[in-house]
């Protein structure tokens, strides 16, 4: 019976765990490459599932490059960037809207009920949720249809988290009712923010943040983080995520979590125990 | 003055049907083909949300046939029918569940928040609504992923409706947790039953139901309904729709209407006039 | 089918003012006199319904003084005026009593309910609605029991609006318990500033404000009206109706209208069409 | 301190009829002379006020017409009756509404309001509450304007019971949408018959039920008034009341009660006091 | 009849009173002497009831020192004192859970049921309710297990008061999860100020405050209150007590009352009429 | 990195049996003996909060046989038992509503409380929840005031468990108003029949049903249950408790597990993992 007993105890030990976050929003992003990468991705719904059975309001964004990328290849169309930003034509973001909200929303959504939850997938389009501007065109260039969120109204997710997992993929409306293609990253910091999320996990491909010597950084005061980023130590794709992050700390949120989604329950692992999990980014 | 007096008469006609519809639910399902062709899709749009204004549960259904052969042929995956019926390979089902749930879904939420509605597009897998079970491979052949509602589940819709307007793509999912492609016909019959509608609206690309020498048939019991079918009066593809309706008046709603979509605010006029549009199927 | 169209076209064209009024309230004032002028009185109570079924609280407050005084005259009581207002001794307050909470407001109740529509007629000594203060005796003589109001607790409207038309009749309780004659404009005007309405029509017999050539005038800012009394470009009975526009505008309602009752449905056409109709008063 | 406990015990002596009426309803019928010689009008006032502050769901109904005969005189009028039932022309209709409604109705709730509760006054007219039929001439002669409820619907009163005593004018809408005059007493059972009252009193200005030599009779089972009447022990005015308090046990109302309004509490000491007062019929 | 009568004006004369607390909290603290005084026990649970049912929500403390004191007698545990307050060891805490907990609070609660009404006991252990520090040792010994009020959370009163009458035990839970024993006196206080109350009521085995000449004071100013514990007017056991009813007022509590249990139906008097009872405490 | 993920997997093992069993009520019967002899009370504690956390509706009946006899034991009152079962005297039912009203009752709430969660406890006195008659004197002799369950009504529980885990004594009140003493076993089975839970836990100090080998049975049906007493292969204790079982199995409740409170967090594995622990029973 000795590992029946080990098993308890693990549940056990969730408790504090729960009765910290139970009644709390958490905002969990989750990249294309990393959804590919999920060791299993029902593991991931799993934990969704659990998270929002503790009583947690668990909301979910998703990205999803590189499947654009491949869609846009089977039909033809060159992918473009700038400064590493998907340059969104007419028939890119006709691509973006439905692989986005098309076939990774749903197929987050089909796994989370395959493993017994009820999720429901929208796009910031749906329920006024997400409003955009166009991105002006800079000397770089014109990003086409790109946009920075400006505002957020959670009407439709504060009712679906009544008893859904909300999946939202990152398309907003303009002022003048045209669809924006937005970065995930900024797009599910805004939710976090508007939602008065407690928590923010920006599920990734890479293990965190590191310093110079490539060694992981368990955690940074947002003061420290800027730090990082001014003397170089953070550099390339991590600076964008870094200052997402921020910008969901400077908006309220408690914690944001960079996480390494390829290991297995990561999520589950950094809300319901004490190990540490990637890099946290805490309001200093 | 003579011109806002007018204004007002037609305002005031539309009362007694205000009156006999607020407060009960209307299923609306579009064809793919229909809204191609919909004169100003703009108005479509606009007709939705007055109906809602007034008091009334729309839910809207949509296909797209024609959309999905189009991005298939762009893919260059060949589309295939058996009996009229679109065989769906797993190639297929991806491009079906985006062109349907990712682009069409969308472009319809986008449409009536255009036009100042608010609108939440989801898929019959979203919260569980649609169960289905793969249709058996017959002597035509195998259809491949393609199902047939067992179970609808409207939670989720009555969640939406307290404040939204549900626009829902016709996929299911199978009771093993698999996507199916649901004719958008049936998908809608089942919802308005589900839903306990007291009207059904196919809204189409032809004018009605039409006798022998092609005129419109205005009204029909459902009795009459299939004797036209027995007698061959009703053919061709009209014949699947016909059936549908009768699904839907033998599920309890009162009425069907298959009405043309090509003419402007068609579905208004169905509604809020005694103006005879298209042809009605009532329950004997 | 032109005809048709057209009429689609009337009801879509309310839309945008549907958006901008529905949820919000709306204090309607008809005076007896237009009362006993509209040219159907079904048409009165079809646009209050209409007005009421897209979503607008609608409160009715109606006067009744030349009913008043025909009744006296039936009794062979004498109808005192000083300054325009009526004089009400003992004798006078039963007989306002009863034609206005008695005739007129149930009068109106069963013509909303002749339309369709569901109404309840009270008079603001119902559910303790309105407290007056007895005016004092002034040089010109004593008015009796009549009262101006000090305050309104609307929990009884409040009430009815979730599933009716209040219909109110302007009498009001003394702090000391005795019944009060209020004049229905500024008991109209209390109303509307007590339930935050967005809009307060003034129903009457004239067409609205007029500049010195006799040109009615569609808008005015509280301050150009204050302008036009005191250089006298408005005299006589539209003083006062003035004056309680203001005052209403002073209490924060965005918008007063005086709107000529004559003319049919204008209510309806001041509500949902850009068409001018009578003078509206803003606040600066 | 004698005097102290004795209060005391009186208001614990209350305890188990409280117990017994919290929650339910009790509909009160008062008639015209009733309250014409209520020995103090603000006692009757009290008397409900205490019931509803106890949970109680207290609904006065009341009649008029001495009062009405009087306006009648006043106006030169002709007051005619046909079997001891008012004859009610279109004039005299005019006036029944004015006195009922306006006056009367209105004096009730600003009795209630003197005492500090807090009382809506309506007539059957207002939401809908009663549907009558027209009462077809007979050999006798046309009552005119006098219905027979056809239908109850309850909705205003729910709504108004949560907040507030309802004071009710027995005036009906016919299915054509025209006032009819409706007699108090069968008004004001089937409203107990539809709110599902647990009890029904007739305030009057008669004891009760007396037997053949002029005594009270406390107590009459259904069986046993039926009884008397076809023997007639019970004669004249005593008759139609007697049948009206069958039809509301008929309809499931456990106890009416005949009393005499004329000794002051009496209402009170009805329900709080094991004192017999007047007759109460029982279902068998 | 008279009789009848009389019993009737005591009813009414009950209103004014109940139009002031209902809907309002009233805290009562009956000590332990006061409950074995009580002439019957029944009577008090009658009051209760009474003020329950017309709306007051009612919330009892209850002390019991002298029970606590005959158990740890019987059980040989000596019962210990430091300057008037009892010394709580491990042994003492477990009798006074027990007698406090189990005996006393049941039986008030089997009290209330047996006259009608519905109660539930609890401890200020229960749901969270009261959190204490325990008292430190001072020069005049150790306490122990004896605690001082920090915090109380309503929550679950608030749920109880939606349908019974809370009793309540004065124990509290230390920050770090022990049972402390608090003075029934400042424990009702301190929920006194926490819901709100209007009133609270210490109902005790004394008249009241009296003058140096042992006069009952009606009435006193918390001010004054204050000058006669100064003046040592107030000496004995009687100062605590007037401390603790000087909290409430300052906590926001209307009045305290310093009443006699030992006269039958006390509260009830004091509560509904105009007789002066005891000592009344209130803010300046 | 090992340990995390084997606390991962554990985690979400629990999973199915959540989904199973969230919103539905689960009565857990702790004996008295059991208690004392939990490896760590804590442990107890914090299963049932985790419970409660995943949304299963929790509620906890204690008994306390053994720490009665101890406090009657200091008191010198010799301990009864007629066919095991305690005889009741007067001042032994002092001493068992002290013993379980106020020591065991808050001793479990304070264990609760101390781990995180929120409880409150009660008896069947409490909020009228149980009623009972008196077991009549038999030919071995009269119990005295013990009582067998005759009514449940849940209201008291089903308020508290909104945001509690109710903890309930079993002790009754009789229709005349006494108090009486109830074995556990029945009074938790009564409940639990009430609730309409879906499990009921019998939390003892033995493994659960054994076969003639003394080898512990997994799972019984009723029917199977039947047998074994009838062929006295259950006997002693256990028969009773076995009864108890099928009682509350013949109530609708669809299973009952007769687990070792001994071994730690016995009912957290029964419930979250597929361990056979104890014997289940369940209706055939």
């Amino acid at each position: 019976m000795k590992s029946a007993k080990d098993k308890a105890t693990v549940l056990i030990e969730a408790l504090p765990f729960i009765r910290e976050f139970r009644g709390t929003t958490l905002v969990i992003k989750i990249g294309g490459a990393a959804l590919e990468k999920l060791p299993l991705r029902e593991r991931f719904a799993e934990d969704l599932i659990l998270l929002s059975w503790v009583g947690i309001r668990v909301v979910v964004v998703h990205g999803g490059g590189q499947q654009v990328s491949k869609m846009l290849d089977r039909l033809g169309i060159e992918a473009k960037f700038i400064d590493g930003q998907r340059v969104t034509c007419e028939r890119t973001l006709e691509v973006v809207e439905m692989v986005l909200g098309g076939s990774l929303n749903k197929e987050i959504v089909r796994l989370i009920a395959s493993s017994g939850g009820k999720a429901v997938g929208i796009t910031g389009k749906d329920g006024g949720l997400a409003t955009a501007v166009r991105r002006p065109a800079s000397e770089s260039g014109d990003l086409g249809h790109v946009g920075d969120i400006v505002s957020i109204d959670t009407e439709v997710l504060e009712e679906l988290l009544e008893n859904f997992i909300p999946v939202v993929a990152p398309l907003a409306t303009s002022v003048d009712g045209h669809t924006l293609n937005v970065n995930a990253d900024p797009f599910a910091a805004a939710l976090a923010v508007a939602l008065g999320a407690k928590k923010f996990v920006l599920l990734s491909d890479v293990e965190g943040v590191k310093d110079r010597e490539g060694k992981l950084i368990p955690s940074l005061s947002a003061a420290a983080a800027r730090e990082l980023i001014s003397d170089k130590t953070i550099s390339g794709g991590m600076i964008p995520k870094v200052l997402h992050a921020l910008s969901a700390v400077d908006g309220g949120v408690s914690k944001v979590h960079i996480i390494d989604g390829r290991s297995e329950h990561a999520l589950l692992l950094e809300i319901f125990t004490s190990e540490g999990v990637g890099t946290q980014i805490i309001s200093n």
